[in-house]
């Protein structure tokens, strides 16, 4: 067996910044996109930040021919902005969306409505021989980041790479490869980045590549690119990476990355680029085994306790400014409600002909009241929502202390 | 091999009805729960609606003896109220959250603050010889049906079903036996049981279990009991079975359920049942075989095609009404917004001085723009609720359109 013939697998994944009525020249882009697409005929094609159905409508249109079988994820109130196009017939799908995504208030930063999740088409490649291989492929996208310094959302971000990593562990058994792309908004040495891998065993195909060609350090968002926030970019000259391509062979298939690219520049012949994110293009190399080379258990990295530890107190961190914005929500709906008793209070004494004869200020009284029950309407809704958060992010710091206790090393 | 001593593994479960402040008797039957769990010494406990912390807490405390390992999951508002007490030890766990779930604004009805989900706590059972077996078991609720005549949640129940099908299929591969126990709030006879164990080759403990014994029919709800709703169980003398355990054997391994009871009456010695639903308990006989049986593939069941196409239909009919009210609510925020522009033009007409000299309703004009606010906030809410709702349906819909193509009696 060990003289099947490999599989060359080519893989595409782009934030695509397909934002309707937000982003610059979309439709201009997603023609680029698709006309690119169908050029250069990839094998899996896992595209983020498709919000618009119609977008995806018309380059699944455009790519029927050469992609047959793609997906569209559906979530959240605008959508997951997942979609697959794959040369391989993909069998069935589940959509996990994450427990925490943000806050439903910050309307500027978007991410609440947009339903996050991981994405997983079921699909089977050929691997030489008529042999096939069960290949899920995850596309997903992770909460933005949108200050380095006093990042807010980290907790939640955290959260979603440990449920990401527990799913690709829980729905990989019986994989082969496992393959993952998409836009996980955190640096290769951030924590998150390091949970995912270290948990699940993940291989990062700019690490592992044979050969490189694209933005320097591998760097998916650039000052060059003329559609990237300059100001964002200021601390980073040279760059983030920020999208990933990751994988990892389980039982008898060994996975090798022969070559990593990024998109540079502009798209050809054009004068802007295809998103304001680059492009992530491997070629993987999967060959079968001749004997089964053991499941890959992940948590081969060293020090994974230490990076378990280092999640866990960031969650705790979040979760006790969770409970902090849970108690002052709750206190402020409190306060709205004993104005709201003081004035039905006042209300009463005036019907019963208390202070009669004083003129009873209707308008203020009234303006008042609304105020009040706006604010107990708000101030629950929110000590509501935090509680979920709360209860969010202590489910996951005891999940991380219970995979703390898992390990070999901590045994 | 095949003369390893089996496994019999004693599996237990039951919906608690443990709500605070509403659940009658709660603290008294969660204390006779924990008693009589203790006495019985089963192998895996599966609890639903066990709504407090404390009460999973004293839970905790008082089988840690006999139940080493125990995992609660946290989710939505008030909780997932889903906790799983074993004798083996927890390895791991995973929550899926079901993407719909009612309704936030069916106050009475209360499923959508729950964040009912599937928790799966993965652990490892001795069998024989040492060797041990992956088991995956589950503990799950499903949406409440609250009136079957107009069953307005099917749709939602039926999303709910298809995604803990999809999360089993997933996340079971490698798994040699899955076990799932819980109220799943259908009939035996529904189609979204009939989808769920037809799409995952999932058996029914009371169905093939060599003994039975308990209330006729394996009913768990049933009329006797003291505790639950006589007006709703007219149409049903007999009592319905909505609580189940239910298994399958993947890979090398074969399970049979060699008894299955349902308590019956009150609790040993008292005048109250343990709970308002009767627990179910499953002696389990788990072995392995001398060669792998191959994977039990599920979609076993003659005509799965035919359930698929009845639950793809129910959940159409849920969306096109899902869309009607999306609509409506739309509707309505846009007549809110013109009101509000109307009266803001008018204001702006009074300031600059038209109209002077005729008296300004200031109380009623006040009053309306609130009232025209508050419908404005709710009715986008709603909107917004709306379009995530016929969203999830539409991507339920394409999935069981794409199941639907993969079965091998519709290629």
């Amino acid at each position: 067996m060990e003289g099947d013939p490999p599989l060359r697998l080519r893989v595409f994944d782009l934030n695509c910044w397909a934002i309707r009525y937000l982003s610059k020249r979309r439709q201009e882009r997603v023609r680029l996109i698709g006309d690119m697409l169908r050029r250069e005929d990839f094998d899996l094609v896992l595209l983020q930040e498709v919000w618009s159905e119609q977008d995806y409508s018309d380059l699944k249109k455009k790519l029927s021919g050469c992609y047959p079988s793609s997906h569209y994820f559906r979530s959240g109130v605008i959508g997951s902005g997942l979609c697959v196009f794959s040369k391989f017939p993909i069998l069935d799908t589940l959509l996990y969306q994450y427990s925490l995504n943000g806050y439903p208030y910050m309307l500027q930063h978007g991410d609440w409505f947009c339903g996050k999740s991981v994405g997983l088409p079921g699909s089977r490649a050929g691997v030489g021989m008529g042999v096939t291989a069960p290949l899920p492929s995850l596309s997903l996208q992770l909460h933005a980041e949108y200050c380095r310094e006093k990042d807010t959302y980290l907790p939640h971000r955290l959260v979603q790479a440990w449920e990401l990593a527990q799913f690709i562990q829980h729905t990989s058994k019986a994989a082969d490869v496992v393959l993952l792309g998409g836009d996980l908004n955190m640096h290769p040495e951030d924590v998150g980045i390091r949970l995912l891998r270290g948990w699940t065993g993940l291989r990062d195909a700019f690490a592992e590549a044979t050969r490189f060609e694209g933005c320097k350090n591998g760097c998916t968002l650039v000052p060059d690119n003329c559609f990237t926030d300059k100001s964002e970019m200021l601390p980073f000259p040279l760059g983030i990476r920020i999208d990933y391509i990751l994988y990892k062979a389980t039982s008898s298939f060994t996975v090798k990355c022969e070559e990593l690219k990024t998109t540079t520049g502009t798209a050809p012949g054009m004068d802007i680029p295809f998103s304001d994110h680059e492009a992530v293009m491997a070629t993987l190399h999967i060959q079968r085994q001749g004997q089964a080379a053991g499941a890959t258990l992940g948590k081969a990295e060293p020090a994974l306790a230490d990076v378990v530890i280092e999640a866990r107190m960031e969650v705790s961190v979040g979760r006790r400014a969770a409970q902090r914005q849970r108690y002052s929500s709750g206190r402020m709906a409190l306060l709205a409600l004993l104005l709201l008793l003081l004035q039905a209070a006042a209300a009463l004494g005036v019907l019963a002909g208390l202070g009669a004869g004083q003129p009873f200020p209707k308008l203020s009284f009234c303006l008042l009241a609304f105020l009040a029950l706006g604010v107990l309407v708000l101030a629950t809704g929110l000590h509501l929502f935090h509680t979920m958060e709360v209860k969010m992010l202590h489910g996951t710091e005891e999940q991380l202390w219970m995979a703390l206790w898992a390990l070999p090393e901590c045994r």
